[in-house]
């Protein structure tokens, strides 16, 4: 197992299937008809996920998640609105402080990281601050794996007058959101995610009004959605060159995202994956940060162990030996580390990454007894 | 040879080696330290080609290369300074475009699309003006494939105790730019071109002392080149998630560059195909647009053949079907169209380029004479 790449178990960048690697076996011309023709069917396929084909447009972008973020805050955002940023852990923090850089007023609202934002919250300080136009979440919290309340929260919004800006990075693809049903200005999300494609493009689900109203708002000219979206409305092309390996992987797996059986057989699998997760690492003694009825089912903090030889980056290399690379944990109070559900894995998968944390743990303490008898 | 993809005579996304895009068929972690390694690599492998270890940072950024040239002006240039932009082409625009919207004071100076620059125009403007702070300059303006004269452009430029942005999009790593002999604040280019890797990332020749001097100058979280340094040399890793597929592929390409011969091998082959191209076509009696002494062997612009029966959409079609994909023209008063020399390609892929070219032309005059008979 050591000698093949490992697994990752990480929020993303993560396993992607060999069928969607091969796509970038091609090299294509970013201004041939054939590519164009790519693109609008990603679009396509995209919008059908939310159900968004005639309330939104979905809107490519170069770059990372966080470049999409940025994007949507500073296309979609007047100069003279006010931002609510719902905070519980570092992405949402992250949104707050591009609405800082990018001059855009803004409030914030945080609760501890394992508490999800309510929509009674939500309520009070729509009711406390008219001034506010624009509220900003977090769906998935990937510092912890939290779950906020998406759909009660947006009604909220909604009922106020106000209009809703989701970072929907590691939750889209997996966990089900209907444009229909849940109203929004903005979803954002990225190529390397739930949708197993590789990185490198994130995507905005503009609402049409809500763009076509934010000519000339954007602080620059490549996040400038408005523009992105008018260009390649009337020419098929993207603006600026696009990463053309990327985009044909990410389009080689949504036709395996379809063909496996669209959101909720992705949905399921995860669920399973994280199951399977949670259960083996129960029996291993190690506890989960988040309870159950707000763990999404996309990455799971668990309590490093109490064990004094305990040492994550050890721990790390031990796990990656046998052939899975975990990830670190994010939070500031507490020792944690994090092992993602998702990507081109199943529960045999997870099994077996169980069992790999298993004996690294044991190795541990082997060594460390052997350093005390010798 | 209509059956395999079709070779790429474009200013990027051009062909690659099929053992660039094989580096693509890993998934990597973007927190493990064999892709940190990785960047690395790639950072000091490309300092070296422009001789700049000692004196500039490699500051790699998510996105085409647009977004590496709006983030180098966004850091480099402080809020309070001016820019004179020069231009002569649809690239130099683009600068000035970039200048206004992230509003930075700025003036231009526009020559003719077949008229370089000159260094005695910028020393003239220069004396002019001394508000001016930054002089920023198309190396090769891929909307014609003209070169300005970079080394005595920046001679006057630091004589004048200014800064110098260049975006070297299109020549760097086949035309030679050496840091120690021409000095710059910044410059710019991407994975996707004289490289040979695939499209998704750019990069910023940073000088040391202006980028520790820039904390703050940026409109942008995501395009902070000061940030995006400073993260870097702190952990290894990229600020956010890296395109690590293109990354990867860009590394492969860069053994390959070394391999080959570096810039005097990659520069040579790309006069020879460059070369072919220009003596095929004008046996074609297709006149190319510059005189050869602004020729850069990198996209050669050539005139429309004055035939009417020419249109450029069923060339291109023709083309193409023959196995080469060409690029149209971006003038206004003159029909021209583009063939780029850059990619994986050599001299035979040329010539055949050219026999495509001519036999497609013999079509659309036989077309067109048996519509007239019938």
């Amino acid at each position: 197992m050591s000698t093949a790449a490992p697994i990752l178990l990480t929020p993303g960048p993560l396993t992607t299937s060999a069928r969607t690697r091969q796509a970038m076996m091609v090299d294509w011309g970013s201004w041939d008809d054939r590519f164009n023709q790519l693109t609008a069917s990603l679009c396509e396929q995209l919008l059908a996920i939310i159900n968004g084909g005639d309330s939104h447009h979905c809107v490519p972008l170069q770059g990372s998640g966080t470049f999409a973020v940025e994007a949507a805050i500073g296309t979609l955002v007047p100069r003279d609105g006010k931002v609510l940023v719902l905070i519980n852990g570092a992405y949402g923090k992250r949104l707050a402080k591009i609405c800082e850089v990018l001059g855009r007023p803004f409030s914030t609202f945080e609760t501890a990281e394992d508490q999800p934002t309510t929509a009674a919250d939500v309520d009070r300080l729509l009711q406390a601050d008219s001034t506010i136009t624009h509220v900003a979440l977090i769906h998935c919290e990937t510092s912890t794996g939290i779950l906020n309340p998406l759909p009660e929260i947006a009604q909220v919004i909604q009922r106020h007058g106000k209009r809703l800006i989701i970072d929907a990075m590691s939750s889209f693809g997996a966990l089900p959101i209907d444009a229909a049903q849940v109203p929004f200005d903005a979803l954002i999300a990225a190529s390397g995610k739930c949708l197993e494609g590789v990185p490198g493009m994130g995507f905005v689900f503009a609402k049409k009004q809500a763009l076509a109203a934010a000519q000339g708002n954007s602080h620059s000219l490549a996040m400038d959605l408005f523009d992105q979206h008018a260009y390649m409305a009337k020419t098929g092309q993207w603006r600026f060159t696009p990463p053309t390996h990327v985009v044909a992987a990410l389009h080689e797996a949504l036709l395996q995202y379809n063909e496996e059986g669209g959101l909720p057989a992705r949905h399921q699998r995860y669920a399973a994956n994280c199951q399977t997760l949670l259960d083996g690492m129960a029996e291993l003694g190690l506890r989960s940060f988040l309870p159950a009825a707000i763990q999404a089912p996309i990455i799971v903090t668990f309590h490093a162990p109490s064990d004094p030889r305990y040492q994550f980056k050890d721990f790390y290399e031990r796990v990656k030996a046998k052939g899975f690379i975990l990830y670190p944990g994010k939070l500031t109070q507490v020792e944690t580390f994090r092992v993602g559900c998702i990507g081109h894995v199943n529960q045999a998968e997870m099994q077996a990454a169980v069992a790999a944390i298993a004996q690294a743990l044991q190795e541990m303490c082997r060594s460390e007894l052997a350093r005390e008898v010798g």
